[in-house]
């Protein structure tokens, strides 16, 4: 069965990468024992471990000073053990709020130090990025979420805050060209762009690690997982391989400059019809409309449950909006085909001529 | 190629999950999609979710006060995530010192309050279980680790200290029959007996946490996870499957009395060999021996590489020591056959003939 796998994370990953992983897990490369099965210390997963690194920091063109760490949990981790390490008492960090990934962010921030919420895109439901904000000059980092997966909005250009930036990149990594040298932390949990879930892609500066001035849980603390090359303890080791191999994929097709190209075309193809099929409407504002996810709604509500239906049925998944936001979303994630999208697309315009608006 | 898999973890599953899993990756029950890219909220996942919740709580004969977590990270997330719900600051809680575990469970703890180390093994370079000693009678909670993997010892049975018993699980969980409800919290990463790395399992009493007197971030908040049925983020869903595969693997294998069983003969098999060949020595108090993993050294220290690379020869994995403690370590755990543990016997009787002690 060919099913079109629009889901927002866990999502879709590449066949190849689904071909090696199903092999591995009945024998990793002729060692007689499963992925599943082998210390994460020995011959066989030490390879694995160096070579998903080296790709992280290949693909991003990452400079020396950046570690590449593989950790436990997700993003929502990483919320609150960036400022555990880096916003000490009485600091103050400043977060833009564009949804509620980054609100949840902030939540954990209050936890550690003075939180400046220099803008937010509430008052509008998140339908735009905002663009004109200052940010104070001896805050600690700026806190930003490059991609709003709830929202579908991206920020289409990275903001200049004359401090360290700290990103939330989850739901955008590696699919699109940046200058991932002007982070200073970079996080991301590996289920959308490079993965599956169990496993975050940290990728922190050493020189703003720097001095905690309090004391960190060992598991929290980034300088031991540097010290310990990523294995300071038993690791995801399966999650990892994953994102070995999904890794390995990106490189193939080209990198973040050659998926960005395809990325794009995905977008553009499913926005232009939303924008030209009178049965939907996309609510976010054009220049900070996501290419990862895309969210629209019915123009006529009653036709909203019919049409997750009509799509059910034509094995399109994962359209449904978030439970907070409702409506549609399709993810358009760096694995999704663009025939997908096109099945997507010509679905919608059949439901439309079904509904005398062809 | 038949492998003999000792690893200490991650270790050795049963083929069964293998196969499953090897399919689930291609094609999750039918869905179209890899069990790696379907939603952690949809149809497919949830029902794998609750299996395994409902799995531990039958395996365990839990009582309704419990309550049981698959979370990110493993033991050594644990290690901090217990004190931080439970210990407040100026409480004391009871720790045994049994081993490099036990000890980094007790560095976590001091970050939030008084610990009180009420016995340890160390002058014994940790080959017994310390007996006599008293706790507290106001410590919040008695900690103890009911298998030490590097030095291959284990609680022969459980003490009653009259405050909340604790219980770091991980290489011992479900290998033998317990009142698991005689504990207040019981915590084990799965990647010895219940799955593969990456997901800890937590059971713990409701009763038990009651009102914490610190803030807590959020996902490390246990009553947050309770509140949301272990899917408060995104958990590591294919961990969890695997968990999931393994327990129903184990209760077809007749549950905790059925393996511990058929544990007790491997073990036995195996240290009956050990005492019985001049060129093995196991120096853990008899009483005190590990039924999962089978500590020894050679008496002859020159043959102690070339009986590694003896056994690499006959395809047995994973025998050498922890590099803090060196000599062999045969992990026994669950899914290893009785037929590799006599392939190893066979093993150290030939080498021993080879040497003139036959």
């Amino acid at each position: 069965m060919q099913v079109h796998n629009f889901n927002a994370g866990p999502s879709i990953l590449p066949n190849e990468v689904l071909y090696q992983a199903s092999k591995g897990i009945l024998d990793f490369e002729g060692s007689g024992m499963s992925i599943l099965e082998v210390s994460h210390r020995g011959k066989e997963f030490t390879p694995v471990m160096e070579e998903a690194r080296a790709l992280v920091r290949e693909l991003m063109q990452l400079d020396d000073d950046f570690e590449v760490l593989f950790l436990h949990g997700g993003a929502s981790t990483q919320f609150m053990q960036v400022p555990f390490n880096l916003l000490n008492s009485g600091e103050t960090a400043a977060y833009t709020d564009t949804g509620v990934w980054a609100a949840k962010a902030i939540k954990e921030a209050r936890l550690f130090g003075e939180v400046d919420v220099v803008c937010s895109g509430k008052d509008d439901q998140y339908h735009h990025i905002p663009k004109n904000f200052s940010v104070p000059p001896q805050a600690r980092y700026l806190h930003i979420t490059t991609n709003n997966t709830i929202y579908g909005t991206q920020w289409a250009s990275m903001p200049d805050p004359g401090i360290p930036l700290v990103a939330d990149m989850s739901s955008d990594i590696l699919s699109r060209q940046l200058d991932f040298n002007r982070f200073s932390l970079i996080y991301a949990g590996a289920q959308k762009n490079t993965g599956t879930a169990g496993v975050a892609l940290v990728m922190v500066r050493k020189s703003f690690l720097g001095e905690a001035r309090r004391s960190i849980p060992t598991i929290l603390d980034y300088r031991v997982h540097i010290q310990n090359g990523s294995v300071f303890n038993t690791p995801p080791v399966f999650a990892i391989y994953i994102a070995m191999l999904t890794l390995r994929w990106l490189k193939a097709q080209g990198g973040a400059a050659a998926l960005e190209k395809i990325n794009e075309r995905k977008a553009k193809l499913l926005y232009d019809e939303i924008d030209n099929n009178p049965l939907f409407h996309c609510p976010v504002a054009v220049e900070d409309r996501s290419r990862m996810n895309v969210c629209f709604v019915a123009t006529r509500p009653e036709l909203e449950t019919p049409f997750l239906d009509f799509c059910k049925k034509e094995n399109i998944v994962g359209i449904k909006g978030h439970r907070s936001s409702g409506g549609f979303r399709a993810s358009l994630y760096n694995a999704m085909p663009e025939e997908s999208v096109q099945v997507l697309v010509e679905a919608m315009r059949e439901f439309a001529r079904q509904h005398g608006e062809g």
